[in-house]
């Protein structure tokens, strides 16, 4: 008998047929022998009709109230939840994050973890009851004001429990089967990953891949946490995400390449003719990071005359006011043109056996190359290849890549979509 | 400078341009010097859509889920008054029952208020904070979980906190312009009443008038604290309701009759033909409390030939049960027939004065029988007098005695629609 802690996204609890769904999966669960904690999303669209509501009242809502008022959204899941559990017999109770010891900073809309008390669970688990959690949302340590943890909030606290409350498994219930190798409405053949690292996941998760959010794995990782990753609305086993000892140890078939991810959320700005002095990369780059704008790839061309070309990709969301910033300081950085191009697509692979199969980047490029599209950018990491492409090419990108390394599956993969948070 | 509590109904702010008329309504009360708190129900419909939703996932929800789920409208309603609040330049912040420190008995649905500590509330004011508190919600002192507190809930989390915080007065915002002599849909010639005692209104709420509940008006009678009813749709002043000390030394009029209120929401049941002996009623009264069937009017005929009849009057949601318990147990307890009547009303006229008036009684009976209105029964208390009608007769009979103690008004009354919590 062990400790599962659950957690359930939006799309699994959209309405009370759904919901009455998973209360029948977690009912299963408690009956089968183990203790189950329960983390809830807000219901289907609840958060995006809430934020709808602020707007209409005040076009820059205070974030403490923000976080107030978002909260109501899994107040009304993990109750109702918890309802559907006792309409099947069983005991259920449902917890605010405050109320289970979700202890953050004041960081209104993006709270950090700082502490997780979760004594009321503990109780409730040994009464015989199942807790439901609120996910997404805490108590500041500081000012006892309600908190929200913004993006992949509540994939965080469900792992953040689980790791307090010593569980034997995190799993992550979302509407698709698990990780995938790729992206299945871009490549087809993308076949389900039944296992991987949490080094690769992180990889994954920052380059693109939807399913699970950085913050939740590095989470895992730290604290060791099995993670698990299934669809609620199917049996599939999903994708276990774990340890590269507990891989090893297992004896289980692990692919050189965990997987394709494509990004086309970033920028990718060139600054050409820019004097190719000690500093002057220096200056470009302080003046970003004074205004928070977070640079992911960075290219600076070989020196020609004097002069060089730095090229780096952004957030597209920073892309305005960075180009606008730039060209403010264009005198005293010293640069010739600013070329700012958003047509661009950021593809990657990802496997940990990178570090033992020194063909990796050969095959990656020959592929690129067989299929006639052209490399504008690249960055490595240990276990990563990126590269950037025209963004028309992303989808013929993945698929090569996908392809060459023997990925492709026999059938073809069922489309999932991405939740939010 | 005074302290102000403010409470806003349902219908008050049922969308965001009334949660903006409201909040323009709250800054003005700031702006004129005082400071002010504000307690919110829920918005418009969201209760029902909530208890919709329960109802769809369940027949018979726990009630501790049921509170944790109807709590999120009083969060939502909170936040986006304070974001309305902020958009005009003010600073607000919203509270939780459980936050601004109402602590009640753990009796999910129907908690009783136990202490209020309200150290955020007055901490937020001294910092030029206007604090925005959910109605209708609690926290329980022993299990620390979330109530709420039954039908006009949200009255009495303003009067409470009112009192808590020594407020100079408490303000219940409705839909209409204050407490009317009569319900103006049936009496059109109904008018304002601009100020009344305590005990008058208790009556008034205890006997069918649906503005002020009960629970809140004996609240404000126990700390005398000023209650104003106003409406938020008008500048019109309200009916203030205070002490009979204070009405008189103000010398401001007051009517010998403060109002007719008409109850449609009970059945008669008579108990015919019982042996009139000692403790036979008595076996009849014991039967029902032991079922907490709440009795309201009781008439015991005179007894005829060793027998006699006993007619009681209870909640008509009560009547199938009390019906059913009733005959089963007719041997025991030794009747020989019970009558069961719906299709009753009663009316009661309230009036600090009739103490001293002595002609209330005569004036009233005389105008029923002149409208050829039948008195089923009877009952009057020092400063009410109720009477049972046919159902179909109940607005002629508030009519009659309306006009008879000299109530109409000269226009016509704007139609009000009574308030849910």
């Amino acid at each position: 008998m062990g400790l599962v802690v659950q957690k359930y996204g939006g799309s699994s609890v959209a309405d009370a047929a759904s919901v009455r769904r998973v209360a029948k999966r977690i009912v299963e669960t408690v009956a089968n022998g183990d203790d189950c904690v329960v983390v809830v999303s807000a219901m289907g669209d609840t958060t995006d009709e809430l934020l709808e509501l602020a707007e209409q009242v005040s076009p820059a809502p205070p974030a403490r109230e923000l976080d107030m008022l978002l909260t109501a959204g899994e107040r009304i899941s993990m109750a109702v939840l918890a309802m559907a559990i006792a309409d099947l017999g069983y005991q259920a109770r449902s917890y605010t994050g405050s109320q289970a010891g979700l202890i953050t900073t004041a960081s209104h809309g993006a709270a950090k973890i700082i502490d997780v008390t979760p004594g009321r669970i503990s109780e409730a688990i040994s009464k015989g009851a199942i807790p439901i959690v609120a996910g997404f949302q805490g108590v500041s340590q500081d000012t006892k004001d309600i908190t929200t943890l913004g993006r992949g909030g509540s994939d965080t606290t469900a792992v953040a429990l689980a790791a307090a409350l010593k569980a034997d498994k995190c799993e992550i219930y979302t509407d698709v089967d698990g990780i995938f190798s790729a992206d299945p409405r871009i490549a087809p053949k993308a076949r389900q990953v039944p296992i991987t690292t949490y080094e690769e996941m992180l990889e994954l998760a920052a380059n693109g891949a939807k399913v699970l959010h950085l913050r939740c794995v590095e989470y895992a990782r730290r604290s060791q946490m099995p993670l698990w990753v299934r669809s609620s609305f199917s049996d599939a086993p999903g994708t276990l995400v774990t340890t590269a000892e507990f891989i090893e140890g297992a004896n289980v078939e692990h692919a050189i390449i965990s997987g394709v991810t494509h990004d086309l959320s970033e920028a990718k700005i060139t600054i050409a003719g820019i004097a190719d002095k000690p500093g002057r990369a220096a200056a470009v780059f302080e003046l970003l990071a004074a205004s928070e704008v977070n640079l992911d790839m960075i290219v600076q061309n070989v020196s020609a005359a004097g002069h060089t070309d730095i090229t780096f990709t952004i957030a597209m969301a920073d892309g305005e006011r960075t180009k606008v910033m730039l060209l403010e300081h264009q005198e005293e950085l010293g640069f010739e043109e600013l070329i700012y191009d958003e047509k661009v697509a950021k593809i990657s692979l990802v496997g940990a056996a990178m570090r033992s199969h020194p063909g990796v980047s050969a095959t990656t490029f020959r592929a690129l190359a067989d299929a006639g599209i052209n490399v504008e950018m690249i960055s490595t990491s240990e276990i990563r290849i990126s590269v950037v492409t025209r963004v028309e090419e992303a989808a013929r990108a993945v698929q090569a890549i996908h392809t060459a390394f023997g990925l492709d599956a026999d059938g073809e993969a069922v489309v999932y979509a991405g939740t939010g948070r």
